[in-house]
């Protein structure tokens, strides 16, 4: 563990836990030893999933809590009594155990309040982000923010172009990532005021670490010309609901139109279809901007959708991405 | 053409145009006979289309406008010299040619301008907002704003509500359509304040020609459970664009998974599918808010595309649309 990626698991949170959390981790071990997980949770539980699997409790260790936070509670609530929460315990282990970074399946909302809390903002940064995966015709890119902040100023949107590159780098070994603002026309004049003053504040800031390529329209989000992508909390929230309901609208059309012939015949194209879009493989949404990194997995995730944000956690570890998020941003503000 | 339906077409807007709108009238025309077509534009070239077909000239009228207003003209430099185009006399036909309704598939931007220069807003509404057509999983619903204010406050969302439910009763014969705030969580503390203002006034006014449902997320906009989405135009069109961009990517990629055999096996089934999506079927937004009803079809849409459009006119038209939203504004104001 001293020279392993330490991640700090709230093994409690979601659908199907700590089942899942612990198959997910089995999946993940299996594919590289380079990560320790730090299980927050019910003892029991954890213990009696993992069984007598050696391998697996060489590479973790079993902390115990007993409480957890519900799916439904109000974030505000959950943070006050919130304590003694594997969500909790699992966030402060960064502090507590030096763990590089923490995960959880569980409420979004107690996630993003708790993270608050418990590790500071990075210098400079007022508001903390939350980025996502998003696919694309070259792959995946980047999305910020998905839903944390409502209200967004410049300092905020440049801030998450920020973040945003650095992750991209983190992630996809970019080296200059194509960023661009979310809007609704091409044209410089489109757009509202707070967009205006990003798009001229990046344009004018030519050295930097990302090359920025002006506005795009929700249909350019997957066409794969650019990594990063930026907005505001609401605005990519609707984004990303609304793409989710799209897809879904149009397979399960799709499945609604096959017939059994159609389906046999089909059989290897569409799963070579589905392999492709599967939502697993993006599963993982990482919270920026504070002064250790925070994943969130999708609550009603599988194992192996568990094992993509564990990757991801590996990933952002191992490249420092706190420290890369820190660099960016002084070059930015000078 | 007294007692029929009068539609002002810009027989000049979009591509491949005036084929595509000839050719659009005539697939209507044989649909019914319940409308005459008033055709602005290059004479010759629309003679020249529609050739010796009497029953066709029978039921239209041309009128010469040799200027058109380009698909990348300045919304302001092409009100500025628009009188004499094609597009802005087919609005202007409204005032001077009694004709219902007018219909362009040219220049968003443009027609958005000409149309509150030529056409007087209704009394009480400030901002005019452009609905679209949305698929889901029982048929169809209407979002609002599309793109006309990026700016929006609880005044105009309440308008364009009662707007939105005029449209969707003249469209689908609705008698108390569901109605919605697009928004990031179903929860009331959700959202922005104008949002929460919208939601408050809305919730308290309970008699009324529609139903209030509360807020959705994006992912809800196709599952049917609603008539009426509403929303400020940069989020609407945001969304809007997000799914265009998200179903092209998805039936991409199906092309792409599928070989020859299977395309073979899965004609019908793949048919019936592309059917139930085509987009041509949702050709058409409309322009709501002014003293007459004005019609946006795609630029890019073929024949068939064309042919939906002057269906929704003819059918805004007939349910007498501008009355029935000014009645139901008087219902909300009091």
């Amino acid at each position: 563990m001293q020279n392993k990626i330490n991640i700090a698991i709230d093994a409690m949170g979601g659908d199907n836990s700590p089942k899942k959390v612990i198959d997910g981790i089995k999946i993940a071990l299996q594919k590289n030893q380079e990560c320790f997980f730090f299980l927050y949770g019910a003892r029991d539980k954890i213990e009696s999933e993992i069984g007598k699997d050696n391998f697996f409790l060489e590479n973790c260790k079993i902390i115990d809590a007993k409480e957890i936070i519900l799916d439904n509670e109000s974030p505000l609530v959950a943070a006050k009594r919130g304590e003694k929460t594997s969500m909790w315990k699992s966030i402060e282990s960064q502090k507590l155990n030096k763990t590089h970074v923490s995960l959880s399946a569980g409420n979004t909302g107690a996630l993003l309040v708790i993270s608050r809390l418990v590790l500071n903002t990075i210098n400079g940064i007022n508001k903390p982000a939350l980025a996502g995966l998003w696919p694309n015709n070259n792959g995946m890119n980047v999305v910020l923010d998905l839903g944390a902040n409502i209200e967004c100023n410049e300092k905020n949107l440049l801030d998450f172009t920020c973040m945003g590159s650095a992750l991209c780098k983190s992630l996809f070994n970019k080296e200059r990532p194509k960023v661009a603002l979310l809007n609704v026309g091409s044209e410089e004049i489109k757009g509202n005021e707070i967009l205006k003053k990003t798009f001229d504040i990046l344009k004018k800031n030519e050295i930097r670490d990302f090359e920025f390529c002006g506005y795009i329209e929700g249909n350019e989000i997957m066409n794969g010309n650019v990594d990063v992508i930026i907005t505001d909390g609401f605005t990519g929230n609707i984004a990303l609901k609304t793409a989710e309901g799209t897809a879904n609208f149009i397979t399960e059309n799709l499945k609604r139109s096959l017939n059994k012939i159609s389906i046999i015949f089909s059989y290897k194209s569409l799963k070579k279809f589905r392999e492709k879009l599967d939502p697993r493989k993006y599963n993982g949404a990482i919270f920026l901007g504070l002064q250790g990194p925070v994943v969130k997995s999708h609550g009603s995730t599988d194992a192996v959708g568990f094992a993509h944000s564990i990757e991801m956690c590996r990933k952002i570890a191992k490249a420092n991405l706190i420290e890369q998020i820190k660099s960016h941003l002084i070059t930015v503000d000078a």
